[in-house]
């Protein structure tokens, strides 16, 4: 579809969390499409993961986003989808990828939204094909039980903070689950909470640099909880980490059921996002170094610090296996 | 893309305006890509004319819609495109032919919206394809300047007016007209005016069978007159013609440049919009009859009744030769 | 326009804000139409204040909202607007007034936001028309100079508050300012800013009692600054008072315009809603009472059961005079 101003930031970039909700309701479709492919009972395919995604260049209002949406593997109750999207500028024809995604469904019965049920196997065109999918399956898996346990952390707030701080940047926004942001079985669609934390993360980006920013990189994100229509969410951001050009910001959702159901606040999913400020012709810009004040805000730093070393060594890596093939 | 709750009625159908949104926005894109593959002055794509369109099966929430279009015919100025609209229920894997649509588009200048560039001509498989293409060209220009005279009638108020009459179900919506109504000129995307024409109808038939309706067919809409942003529009209807399972409403789009601009309020737009009434199991219930007061409500119901008995005897027409094929 | 389930909360009551939003559209329309209508400087009409108002009868998802605006005084430099909402069930064809609704606009040049340009003096049926509206343009002048002292108060965040303190229900949301909430001046339409109040306002009132809450009254809204596009706003709201059957509750708008310029987060507005909580018959239950801890909290607690009884005495005053009339 065509990228419209609201889709964009005042300098014309769409945001981050567009694009992630476009990709996820393609996915939506084509796991759910698949899942119903066989007789049984109807379900509607919910979000459990998306992998790491990188914004590879920026789209713009006017240009027309084309999604497409592939199966690449199943196991016996998940599905994975690749999605990729292609930025077309429909006046000069030139088409450039945005980013690819991975995401992992999970059929959900219709009738009974707890039952997980079986999904259908898809052929292979290659041995290999199924072998590879296995073992991102196996990663994946591992990776969800770690960010389960990391989920405790709760964001705290500050009065007066100094500019640069974690404290002076950190925001927070609320929402009311509507009929629109729900699947058929009354559950929010992860695209949606996918869109409000890119909102978020770049308020609290906008905030520390006071720059136009975009969204360069969003870590895998994890599903474990489903929120229910009519909850209150809350989405909550903090700057965890910059290198010279870049920020990365710690988003949390809470959902909270408030009418009509005993349970408490929770913590419906966490994720890291990735930002670069950019100058008023695209060129990146450097970024005002984070403040760290507690011991807490320290060590996330150096968390923070790894897995930013850990990511550039990944893509040098890969850079260098391209160069040699 | 999968429909949601705001796109339909309370009994869950997909609003007919918001089909024609879609429509547009695949006619546009093709045909602004089109006409931009040449090298040559960038320009945008702008809606000229829909062609009658019948809804031939109603769409529901939670299903995906797919919309492909295609480009069938071209004269020096204009593209005519074809887009079809098919409904598919992701559960059971239905899925139902929605609409046909040809849309006429004009290419305008990015520089000098007053300037109509040239198409880039298409190849046609089959030399018959270029003149039946030249035919319904020929038919359109004709029709457009037809309607051209007919813009200048007014819906005047009415003051406790009867059930049934024309002045009870009347009705009209100012809106405000915004950035992301418009397309890159400024102006604002035939789909969107089509989107709140269906809107103001649709309140004008269930205010008059008080019952579920749904969108049959909309009569060919020219699109003569530009609408910038920030104009505020009014959109108006007034039943002309009911038959024993149909209504017909006629709909006016005045735009009123009310900032910056020395012009006065000019008509945009006008079109017939059939609707039919539904029992809550989807059957066509009967239509109570308008009951017409003035002599203009009596010609415009009788040239009303021209319109149904011609549409009539098309489709009757068209079911005949096929049963010979 | 039809109400759409995304304008409603869950039991299917239109929200307050969305409401709100409406009445000003409609006299932001009516009233750059009425200063634009003799020849000069184009101006934009910009919303000052909207007064007290009160929200006399529910309106449903599916139900038609009638809108009708009125200019109905002017002085030099501002418009009164009278606004009145009818709810209309198509189905039934019941009508229910919803609320009425005065606005003051002020006229700003299209050229220069920041020069108030003269408004053309509208005619009166009566002189003692012209005289009452002059009353209520001196009332409305002396109430703006007071609330401009009273907005440097800060909602400070409470860590693990208890049930029914004020800290426990309150609330606070960030929002980024974009295209479709601005003005062809560049500024957040005073509706869209009233909506994200009364969407504080309501998560508050929903966070303290835990059911199904409406929108009862607005008291007396300034706007006292403009809000540019790209800024961050925060609406934050903390409940004030509780009778046996309402929630009274303060919300703030700040606005933060963190790129591109050199100044402060500021007060933008600030305002007083007023909820009741319904039970899912529609009738009201009783609220649980605040629980005030601090000083500040039990002024506040005091001043709004002043304005509480202050309404109550004001709306038995009107009762008696129209039962002796």
């Amino acid at each position: 579809r065509i990228m419209r101003p609201d889709d964009a930031n005042i300098a014309g970039n769409v945001h981050g969390g567009t694009i992630l909700k476009m990709i996820e309701e393609a996915g939506a479709i084509i796991s759910t499409r698949h899942c119903n492919s066989q007789a049984g009972e109807p379900c509607v395919a919910a979000l459990a993961r998306v992998e790491r995604t990188d914004f590879l260049s920026p789209m713009c209002i006017g240009e027309v986003a084309n999604v497409s949406a592939e199966i690449t593997y199943t196991s016996r109750h998940s599905v994975e989808v690749q999605v990729n999207v292609m930025s077309e500028n429909i006046l000069t024809g030139a088409k450039k990828v945005t980013n690819k995604a991975t995401l992992w469904y999970v059929p959900l019965s219709l009738k009974n939204v707890n039952k997980v049920l079986e999904v259908p196997p898809i052929q292979y065109a290659r041995k290999e094909q199924e072998d590879e999918g296995k073992k991102r399956y196996e990663e994946q898996k591992l990776d969800r039980l770690e960010t389960k346990q990391r989920n405790g952390d709760v964001i705290f707030p500050v009065i007066n903070p100094e500019p640069h701080t974690v404290g002076y940047s950190q925001s927070s926004l609320i929402h009311l689950v509507g009929p629109s942001d729900c699947t058929l079985l009354g559950f929010v669609h992860g695209g949606v909470t996918m869109k409000l934390m890119d909102e978020v993360a770049g308020i609290v980006a906008a905030r520390h640099c006071k720059t136009n920013i975009v969204t360069a990189s969003v870590d895998a994100i994890n599903f474990h909880e489903k929120i229910k229509k009519g909850c209150v969410i809350t989405v909550s951001g903090r700057m965890t980490f910059t290198s010279n050009k870049s920020m990365e910001i710690e988003v949390f959702v809470d959902a909270d059921p408030f009418v009509d159901e005993p349970r408490e606040r929770y913590r419906a999913v966490s994720a890291f996002f990735t930002y670069v400020s950019l100058s008023k012709e695209g060129k990146p810009l450097p970024v005002p170094q984070l403040l760290t004040e507690t011991e807490d805000e320290k060590r996330r730093f150096e968390e923070g610090k790894g897995r930013y070393l850990q990511t550039k060594a990944k893509r040098q890596a890969q850079m260098q296996q391209a160069a040699q093939q």
